[in-house]
């Protein structure tokens, strides 16, 4: 497989594959080998030098670039593109011990060390230095390399709960970056609400982490420290890019974000990117990603993931960089334009609690996923299994003994023709946003459910009804979307609000979830309280909230029948004119408004106020209905995505499913027309 | 609603309402409209300024009374009466970032940091100082304003786990606490038993808290740094105390004690006030205080709290400063006299982990119960939901929109002239002492069964059989008491024998549960072994105690039956004299006495050896009727209370319950003539 | 009972008895009555003196040996011959607080206090004199006293987690010991595989121990701490060792080790020793020590314990020394010679969640066993419950009261002569290795289940099949033995597949378990993958591993029918030769191999890859049979134990068990001709 060189339109003709692969891990006469397997396997792209900062640079300022030019080499002999990347996730001891200050500081305020990775402060000037320092001698080394087509920033931002550091650097620049987005302590004391406790600051250097707190910081102190942490590593990110853009023209440039990572403001941290990546282990996504109310499904997908959680991943970083579906980033002749899956399990991994076996057929199934939610490319982790250190127990394409795995097979036998190009054709919006999840699981009142929970809740309803979603920004361009489904936009701005609302205007159906607009941008309440400015697009005002233990009863009913809600039930005080289409039976909201619909210029505003899958899906296919998008019941474990013109069907269950007549064995996949 | 100003009995006629409330939080324009809707609602008592220090002082030595000034004069304008607060629960940033030292330290070994509230160690020299210094400053301001009517000394002692610092100014001040107890080394390395482990000290310098040892700390070390931090609470509040009598004659002085709040030796600490309060959030207090063994009513009794957990409270906080029951404290022309609850929930808390509505009915319920069992003054908190900080999701009695909640509605049609001022009749004395509670908790022995679970298998029991009761220090005078139980009172002194022998010799039928009378002052054994100096009252000593992991079966056979034991199970070696009531049945104790009765004087001694709910209840049925103690047996969840001669008949759960043929709606109460 | 004085042959006719007593926690008038109950009760030997530094040395260098000398004469008095202790586990506070730098760091980086036991690092040169120094003092005071038999260093190495300091002397010493193994830093770096995530170090001063890592250290980085740590101990017990020898000639020298300690190596801790002794808990030992898949035993065995933990322990420990079964230590006239239980429970023990009594029976069934594994004496633990300190709930012989407790009458009731010396006729060898524990523990990868865990099950497997068990290293001489099991040597070696590959060669039958040579010595993998050098005798290749939720089935079918496994099921790729007894069904696994036999020489290579204890049992009985060692099947709980020519007959369960006809009463024991 080479890729056609001067390939004009879609960038790349159908989906591709890559490898990650590690040379500074194996004997070099392991590399040309290796090489030949890989393309002989089909593979494009390989990504590599990750990790290998001590290896480029084993003493200070002493480069050694001669393995990694005979190793770039020896890829492009073969006609594979190569992937570098810039290797900040692991600073080398020597510079961790000649600068400690680099260190980050852990919640519970103790220095971070030495000895895995990930181990630095983003806001750290020294470690920022010698950041752009590593960044400029490689890029200058192979930035105008024929056979480095793009750049992968540093490795998984956040993974291992780095994005926030609480000591050191960022303790340091905290103060001077709310200095900066206050003026003001008067404007900060106020916004925070500090009059409550007596927490107000009377110099900004009595200002600090929200952290070893007698009680819970104020959630608005913690909201902006994870503001301010989120911009240390867009700073950080940039001061990258910058020079890669420099110094590699024409390459492409990236990140591989990580499963359901929530320590930073991903479209921020975006920004400037060719398009995002990210890391697609579907199994320890489950087993240890899942959020809470997953564990019966740890058994029941235990060998496949669960398919839900695996698209809307897809579907959150396809959507990281675009306002509407289908293309992003730029592009250019010869260069894919992503999205990608940075790095794929092709067999067990090793970090979770139970790291099982894949399904026969997981792999293709997860691949032609990825396709269908519309990557460009799908590179596996990794060649061949690691022979040391912390990683042994994860597989690779290659057994320890250089045999291949089962997901080998599974590679080779991929028609990649049958994955074209094209668009993933969404009439769906779902909306998120980092810093509602923030002030969400800062004070979540309810054990049981948080952010990611919810989100998911409206989010799988909609796959099982067969449609395809765009997940975008609550701030996104909604135009051209059908229906717009915001399950947990608790935050809520003026800007925001009047967005929605001439969304509606303009014939959108919006779908509101549960402390939808229950915060304002400092973590307060509206003093109107909820839907504060949005209150008139959805015509009512909160009632209650109730916080249910498992067990403790809630009921909902509405012409379709009763509906049981779990972990949170939410009522409302409509006004006239809006509907309300499902009340709660018994309990201290009898007879309350439970779900109402609002009509509003050519569309219409929905509330749902009880955490209720099945009442959440038969509100769902109304309002779909309603918007004139085609739905279907499908069955549990059956799942349909869209793109380019065709239908993934996918079976993800132990058993043969069928769907409109056609049989699909277990874990399996086929391609349809339309 | 006015107080009859000089009304010479009982201080208040009948059951008075108050609402802590902040006008710090809000704009200054709403104060006058939120006074004047607070006396029509029918409330007399405002708190305020509780956390309010940085109002108050924003910077070192600059008071600013002007917005208090004017607070005050709202609320006195509608004829509220104020009780203020020493804002000492949380000193501002200012004083923190000049004086760090007053920090606390947590239990393993870090300074527990500015950013919410209680952050500061009781024995720090420097904190005492500006202790005084805001307490003087206020009271000089407030203390002869008529409207203002009595204080609060700081907030909710101990909550956040903050009775004890383990490092700085307590570390530095517990060696010459513990030379001034004993005098010399010799005399403190003999009463721990410091030679067990070689852990004696050969120079007071030496001796530190017990943290972050290798294993368990000598709890003879643990329980003498429990009595040094307590101490340092009491003699912190002494101070403030002092100012307040010579600033503000004529005004009561409390504080608001917390649920089930263990840290430190509630009756030192009230020594000096001339009531006690406490903070009353039965939904929260079920989820997130319940001792050990109540997971089953967690769902049971999520909507109305379990009614012992609340009863008792009310019980102990009446009885904190009483040897005997009925009137507290020191009174007044015009002044209540307490006992109050200053803090009660009106609708759902937001510090559980999970939150739920109050049943309809509920708030009225608890106000009733609250009436029932001796307080003068219920007062809501708070008035309206915050805006901002870490109580967004607590509620008021206004919604975070200023309209009226559940809550209020309930409060408004309560019909205060049906709750009048009177006795608590109790017959029957339930003895505490937190000094048992501590040294039974640091050796707990059996999971899953600590000090109050114990202590509350008895006065549930009691409470079961319609029984009145006066919870009562350990050391109380029992004269007038027909019954004294005495669940976990391990701690024994000759002293406490002695009076507990006279009481029963006078006529009082004394019970005791297990582990009674096991360890000395010192947190020995006594060298007799298990009754020490109580062994010539209860005729037996012991044999074996049993430590029992769930489904361990346990069985105690008497004449009324077979009984499961749970967690404990203790044996006794009986003298001649003393009958064995009910034996154990299989198992290592088969055969061997389970409990005793031994007559003695006029009264007798009983000693329950088994944790058993089923045997306690029959023992307790039998030394009651032989007392001429009325019993009933009232269904679960339905309970009575009797004040000032009449009877408040319960309903805590959700469905009809009937008594001797009255049916009590679900969550309801109704106040009977006796 | 006195010793024989000149006995020649085994050093003891029969079983003997002892006890640990503590004089200095008593009033000197007791001391006299004591020592002749103990007489009387049938003891021959005292443990003194193991906790009693800072009576020895109240102040620094001034010791009082007054109180000692007497408590020596008063047991000698009564013939009782004493084993001395070095004080070494409990630095007094003079010392402590004069060098702290002794003190040990935990795995959270902090420094673990004064206050209990234990507090020191093994590594400190400072603590290492004093350690020299007092234990010079008391065996130059003691080393020649006719009464004084023996020895024991220290107490209880690691327990409460102290097998390591994470900083301060420890973090000193370890570059220094890794640039002695490894001599240079390349060697180092290739052996760790620190090119993984640029781990490598430039300078041995970059080292440090691995806590506190971002997300897991290195393995090998952990593996070389554990090793390190472990030769620390044995380094500071040989500098007492050596003392000993050198002022106590002719005295045995010992150690009580800790129920399944797992932080050192116990045999190279051993090394040095005259015979090896342990703590036997077996109440204590279910509840806090049995590796994960015990819960429905814990009640189950609740007031036994779990017959096979125990016996484990035992075997474990008397094959510490031992290469060969039987008779160990050096040994001399009047001398036992090991090994001992130490201590050994004979009541509650206070130190488990729950401390529940053991049954009647229960102490004398422990005594049995302990003979019938080997030991030649048992000592309880202690003579007179303690009455202050850490303990007070634990139990003694003597209850708190010194009246005899329930122990004490099953200890008189011995009939020792029936417990005559001899040799236990094991011809099974279950291999362990401490370095296979740590790299198996390391990286789990299937939580619920350990290195012990599946040690245990196949121990288990062997005594429900009748069998007796010597456990020894997995580089011990295996000539005699019919059968050798692995269950669990992940750690392999050129010489010791080279030791096991003769053994089978000469005869042996070979069962390994899962992950069998999965590992090398630096804890990466063989480059040709598992099994390593072990491949050629095993015939076969690893296929996949695959690591099991609960609920996940994967079931094995072999001639006997179908197996279900959990936690880990592995398979492999057979050559030429091989034969697989048992294939899975279903699964990733279909159709693959899951269990193989293999013959070689005069013996045969079994490997069993899945975790199933069915299975093991039966492929067990299997092999058993072709080496002809008889075989039984065992009702649970009932176990067979052999020494000396008498076969112990046990029962551990609370009701009457039946085998071979005869009838055993519930918690009891037999002792019959084999």
């Amino acid at each position: 497989m080479t890729l056609p060189p001067d390939a004009p339109g879609p960038s790349v003709p159908h989906l591709l594959l890559g490898v990650c692969d590690y040379p500074e891990q194996v004997p070099q006469d392991r590399w040309a080998p290796y090489a030949r397997q890989q393309r002989e396997l089909g593979l494009s792209f390989v990504r590599i030098a990750e990790f290998a900062w001590s290896r480029m640079e084993p003493h200070p300022g002493e480069y050694d670039w001669a393995w990694l030019d005979e190793a770039v080499e020896t890829y492009a002999a073969q006609g594979l593109r190569v992937v570098l990347c810039t290797p900040t996730a692991t600073p080398p001891a020597w510079l961790v011990r000649a600068h400690p200050e680099i260190l980050p500081v852990d919640d519970q305020g103790r220095v971070r060390e030495f000895g895995s990775r990930r181990h630095y402060d983003f806001a750290s000037p020294v470690y920022r230095e010698h950041s752009r320092r590593i960044t400029r001698a490689i890029a200058e080394r192979y930035g105008g390399h024929p056979a480095v087509v793009g750049w992968q920033t540093d490795n998984e931002f956040g993974c291992h709960a780095t994005s926030r550091s609480y000591g050191g650097a960022s303790a340091a620049a905290f103060p001077g970056w709310l200095e900066k987005r206050y003026g003001s302590l008067e404007a900060l004391n106020a916004a925070w609400g500090n009059a409550f406790w007596s927490m107000e600051y009377a110099a900004w250097d009595q200002l600090a982490p929200p952290i070893l707190t007698v009680t819970e910081a104020n959630p608005a102190h913690a909201l902006d420290y994870a503001r301010f942490c989120s911009a240390m590593i867009a700073e950080f990110q940039a001061e990258q890019v910058a020079i890669l853009r420099e110094c590699s023209p024409g390459r492409f440039v990236t990140h591989n974000f990580m499963i359901f990572e929530s320590g930073f403001d991903h479209y921020e941290v975006s920004r400037g990117l060719d398009f995002a990546t990210w890391d697609n282990y579907p199994l320890g996504m489950l087993e240890f990603f899942a959020p809470p109310g997953y564990e019966a499904q740890k058994l029941e997908y235990a060998r496949t993931g669960h398919p839900d959680l695996v698209a809307f991943n897809h579907d959150l970083y396809r959507g990281l960089l675009a306002g509407v579906p289908g293309r992003l980033g730029r592009g250019g002749p010869g260069t894919p334009t992503g999205p990608w899956v940075m790095e794929q399990q092709c067999g067990q991994v090793n970090w979770a609690p139970y790291n099982p076996l894949p399904a026969d057929g997981a792999v293709a199934l997860w691949t032609a996923q990825a396709w269908a939610h519309g990557n460009d490319v799908v590179s596996y982790f990794r060649w061949r299994a690691a022979t040391a250190a912390q990683e042994i127990l994860h597989s690779g394409l290659l057994r320890h003994d250089e045999t291949p795995d089962r997901g080998h097979a599974e590679v080779a036998a991929l028609n990649l023709e049958g994955f074209p190009a094209g668009e993933v054709p969404a009439r769906v919006a779902l909306l998120h946003d980092y810093e509602s999840l923030w002030i969400y699981d800062l004070q979540p009142h309810s054990a049981g459910l948080n952010y990611w929970a919810q989100t998911l809740a409206y989010y799988s309803a909609l796959r099982a009804l067969g449609a395809d979603v765009d997940v975008l920004h609550a701030d996104a361009d909604l135009s051209g979307y059908a229906v717009v489904v915001a399950p947990a936009i608790t935050l809520m701005t003026p800007e925001r609000a009047a967005r929605w609302t001439a969304a509606v205007e303009a014939g959108a159906r919006l779908v509101c979830g549960p402390r939808t607009a229950f915060r304002t941008v400092s973590g307060g309440t509206p003093e109107g309280g909820q839907f504060g400015p949005l209150a008139g697009l959805l015509g009512a005002r909160l009632a209650q909230f109730d916080s249910l233990r498992p067990g403790l009863e809630t009921r909902v009913a509405g012409p379709g029948g009763e509906y049981e809600a779990f972990a949170w039930a939410e009522s409302y005080r409509p006004e006239a004119g809006t509907a309300v289409t499902h009340r709660y039976v018994g309990g201290p909201l009898d007879g309350q408004a439970a779900a109402l619909c609002r009509p509003g210029g050519q569309g219409e505003g929905v509330v749902i106020g009880a955490h209720s899958p099945a009442l959440i899906a038969e509100v769902l296919r109304g309002v779909l209905g309603r918007a004139g998008v085609d739905t279907t019941d499908l069955p549990p474990g059956l799942r349909l995505s869209r793109r380019a013109g065709r239908t993934l069907l996918q079976n993800w269950t132990a058993g043969p499913l069928t769907w409109n007549g056609i049989q699909v064995p277990p874990v399996s996949f086929q391609v349809r027309p339309d």
